[in-house]
C-alpha cells in the first residue's frame, strides 16, 4: 500500500511569518527519500480548536501524520494534548523522561516548574522519541490505522529528531528496504548538473536519482528499493561508481557530512595539521572545522585578521605588500597563508581575503572579489574568485569558505588544485 | 468584522521539499501588518482533486483566500481552473492580458501557443492583477462573502505582486493596523520567563504578549491592534517599558537583529575596538560579529587558539599557567583575553575556553565546563559556565558565544557584568 503523509505544523510564529516553515521542507525531502508521498502541508496556530480540526481532517485523509511544534511548555503542549484527545488516548507519565527533566534541572541549576513535568506526559501506548537535542521529547503511536509522529518545532531539534528517531520508525512501515547513497559535489552548479542528468533521471525508476542544491554545494542522492539491504546495495553501487567517474574531482565524498569533515579526515589520514588566516570569512572556516568533534587532533588554530594591522602584526604580511597591492589581492592572500603556516606552526594553512560587501573596498574592488590560498610544504597556491550574480554577504562568505576548504581537500587527495 | 485568512499554496515542489514555502512567510508578514489574521497555511500538489478539496475547505472556514502558484502554463493553470469551478464562475478572456501576451511574444520573438492564451482567461467578474514581474497575471474576485486573490508562485513575482497589487485590494477590507515590538533577552530560560508571565499573557487581549525561545535566547513579542499606527504604538509602548523594567539587564535590546549587532553598535557608539581569542568556540564569536556588515569599523580580528602552542605562541599565555591549571581554567581564560587585547591592539577582547565535547578533556573537566572572559581598560572579568543538561557540541558552542557577547554588551552599556 502506498502511504499518504500529512505534515501538520503548529505554531503562531509561522502564521505571523516570523519564520518560514523549513521543518516542512526538511521533512518533505526526508520522507520523499523514504519513498513516502507527502500530499499535504498544513499550518495552524497555537489554538486548540483549529488544531483539533486540523488533526481530525488529517486523520480522515492521511495514514501518516507528522506534527512539528506545539510540544514545549510555552504552548501548553498543545499538539500532544490535541492528538491524545482526537485519538481518544489518555496522557501518562513517561518515567525516563521525568528523570531526564530532573537531571537537566539539577545540572543547569534551573528551578523545576509544573510546566517542566508536563513535558514527560505522552499519549498511552506511545513510543517515546528521546530528544538529545532539546528538552521536549517527541513520541509516536498508531491508532485506527493511522501513524502519528510528533516532533519538536525548533529546526535544530526537528532535523536530528527526524533523522535519528522518526526515520527508523518509518522504515519499519515501508515494505522492503529503501537505501540511498549521497554524492557530495563542489564546483558545479545545480542547473548544470541537472541539465547533464535530466534525461537519465527521467528514465530511471529504481534506483532513482535526485539532485539537491545546498548553499553553493550540490548533492546527488541515489535511492533504491528492494526486498533486502543487499539487493538494494547491488542496485545502488554500480550507479554510484558511474556517477563518481562521470563527475571526477568535483565529487568530494559519498555519504560524508560535509566538506570540512572530509578535510579533517584527510589530515588525520596523512598525519598533518592545519591552520587558517581569515579576512573576509571572519572566522567561518575555523568555525566550520571546529564544528566537527575531534577537530583538535589536526586543527591547530587560526587568525581572523580583519584589519591590516593584524595581517601585518600577527601574520607577518609585509607592509609593503599591503601598501602596494591592498588587502584584497593575490600577493596578500599568499602571504597570509604562508604567515599563518609559520605563526601557527602547522603543515597546511588556508587563507581568505576579499570583499564581502555590501560596498566595494577602498581600492574599488567589487563585492564578490575574493582570493583563497593554501600554503603547503610543496608551495603556495592562490585561487582567485569572482562571485558575482546577486551578491549577498552571507552567501559570499559561505562560498569563499567552501573554496578554501576545497583547496585543502584537493591537496590532501592529491588531486589537481584547479580543474 | 475580524477577517480570517487562509494561504493556499499549490505546487508539488513544496511537497517534495525542493523549496521552502517562503511565499507563505512573506504573505503572513504582510497580512499581519495589515491587521489581517492568518489562521491557516495549506499546501497541496499539482493535483486537481486535492486542490479542489483544499479550496472547498478554505471557502468553508476563511473569508479571505490567497493562493500562490499553479498559475502558469506548466501546471495547466490549475489554481485558476479549480477556483473558477468551486465558486461556479465561467472563465472569460481578459482583453488587456491577451494584448500583453501578444506584445510579449512579439518582443521576445517567442512563438505563441494555445497555452499562452489560456493565461488571459480569468473567472468572470475578476479584478485582474497585472503582472509586471512575470507572464501569468493574477486576479481577485469576491463571491459568497469570500475574497479570493490568486498570485503567481515564484517568489520574485509573488512578493511584488502582493505588495503592489494585492495590498491595495486588501487595504480596503481591513480595519486598523497591527504593530509589534520584540524584546530580546539573554540569561533567562524560556520556561522561567513563561512561568513569570503566564497569568498576564492569558489575561491580555490587546496588546498581546508571546514568548519565543531561539537557540538559548528568548524573545518577547508585544502586538497591538488599533485603528491607526499611532494608537497601536500608544498601546504598545507602555507595555514595552514595563517589560524592560521588569527584566532589567536581561533585556539586551528591542527590535534589534542580534546580540552581536548590539555589541557592534555599542562599540561604534563608544568609539572602541574589539578582538577575540577563541578556543572552544573555534571562531564562532568572530564569525558572528563579521556576519554583520560594517563590523570592520570596530572589530579588529581574532585568534582561534585550538592548541596550547597557539595560546602560548600567539596570545602569550604563560606556559606556567597552561601547565598548572590546564587550558580550561579561569586563569587561562583571563590570560587569553588579556593576550588578545595586546596582540590585536584592541580596547576590549573576549575569550572562550572550555570542553565542547563529546569527551571530557585530559584533566577530567566535564563536557560543558566553559570560561568566557572580557579584558577591558578597567580590568579583566571571567564568567565560569556549567552548561550541562544534555550537552550537544553545537549548542554548547552557541551558548558559550552568547555568554561572551553578553559580557561585551553589559560592559559597553555600563551594566553589572553578572546579575
Amino acid at each position: 500500500m502506498s502511504h499518504k503523509v500529512e505534515i501538520l505544523s503548529v505554531g503562531t510564529e509561522l502564521l505571523l511569518g516570523s519564520i518560514a516553515n523549513t521543518d516542512a521542507q526538511m521533512l518533505s525531502q526526508g520522507l520523499s527519500a523514504l519513498g513516502l508521498n507527502v500530499f499535504w502541508h498544513t499550518v495552524v496556530g497555537d489554538n486548540p480548536q483549529r488544531a483539533r480540526e486540523a488533526v481530525e481532517l488529517a486523520r480522515s485523509r492521511a495514514d501518516i501524520i507528522i506534527t512539528t511544534g506545539g510540544l514545549g511548555p510555552t504552548c501548553d503542549d498543545l499538539t500532544k494534548n490535541v492528538l491524545a484527545e482526537v485519538f481518544g488516548k489518555k496522557l501518562v507519565y513517561h518515567q525516563e523522561s521525568l528523570e531526564r527533566i530532573k537531571d537537566y534541572a539539577r545540572v543547569t541549576g534551573r528551578p523545576l516548574t509544573e510546566n517542566n513535568f508536563q513535558q514527560a506526559l505522552v499519549p498511552e501506548g506511545s513510543t517515546v522519541l528521546v530528544n538529545d537535542w532539546g528538552s521536549a521529547p517527541g513520541c509516536a503511536f498508531e491508532a485506527d490505522g493511522v501513524h502519528v509522529i510528533m516532533l519538536p518545532g525548533p529546526p535544530s531539534e526537528c532535523r536530528p529528531m527526524f533523522h535519528h528517531r522518526a526515520v527508523p520508525y518509518l522504515q519499519a512501515l515501508s515494505e522492503g528496504v529503501i537505501a540511498s547513497h549521497t554524492l557530495k559535489l563542489f564546483g558545479i552548479g545545480e542547473s548544470a548538473m541537472e541539465a547533464q542528468l535530466r534525461d537519465e533521471m527521467n528514465a530511471m525508476s529504481n534506483p532513482t536519482l535526485a539532485p539537491y542544491a545546498k548553499e553553493g554545494e550540490c548533492e546527488l542522492r541515489v535511492t533504491a528499493k528492494a526486498p533486502t539491504q543487499e539487493e538494494a546495495q547491488a542496485l545502488l553501487l554500480p550507479k554510484v561508481e558511474e556517477l563518481k567517474a562521470r563527475f571526477g574531482a568535483l565529487v568530494y565524498g559519498v555519504d560524508v557530512p560535509s566538506l570540512e569533515y572530509v578535510v579533517l579526515e584527510g589530515l588525520k589520514a596523512r598525519g598533518l595539521t592545519l591552520g587558517t588566516a581569515e579576512s573576509c570569512t571572519g572566522g567561518l572556516i575555523a568555525k566550520r572545522l571546529t564544528d566537527v568533534s575531534g577537530a583538535s587532533q589536526v586543527f591547530r588554530g587560526g587568525v581572523v585578521s580583519y584589519t591590516n594591522e593584524v595581517k601585518h602584526g600577527v601574520l607577518g604580511v609585509p607592509q609593503a605588500l599591503l601598501d602596494q597591492y591592498g588587502a584584497v589581492s593575490e600577493p596578500v592572500a599568499r602571504a597570509m597563508a604562508e604567515g599563518a603556516r609559520q605563526a601557527l606552526g602547522c603543515d597546511l594553512a588556508l587563507a581568505s581575503t576579499g570583499v564581502a560587501g555590501p560596498d566595494r573596498d577602498d581600492r574599488g574592488n567589487e563585492v564578490g572579489t575574493m582570493f583563497v590560498a593554501i600554503a603547503a610544504p610543496d608551495g603556495t597556491h592562490v585561487r582567485p574568485l569572482h562571485l558575482g550574480g546577486r551578491p549577498v554577504r552571507g552567501r559570499l562568505r559561505t562560498q569563499t569558505a567552501h573554496h578554501a576548504l576545497d583547496l585543502a581537500r584537493r591537496w590532501l587527495s592529491g588531486l589537481p588544485l584547479e580543474d
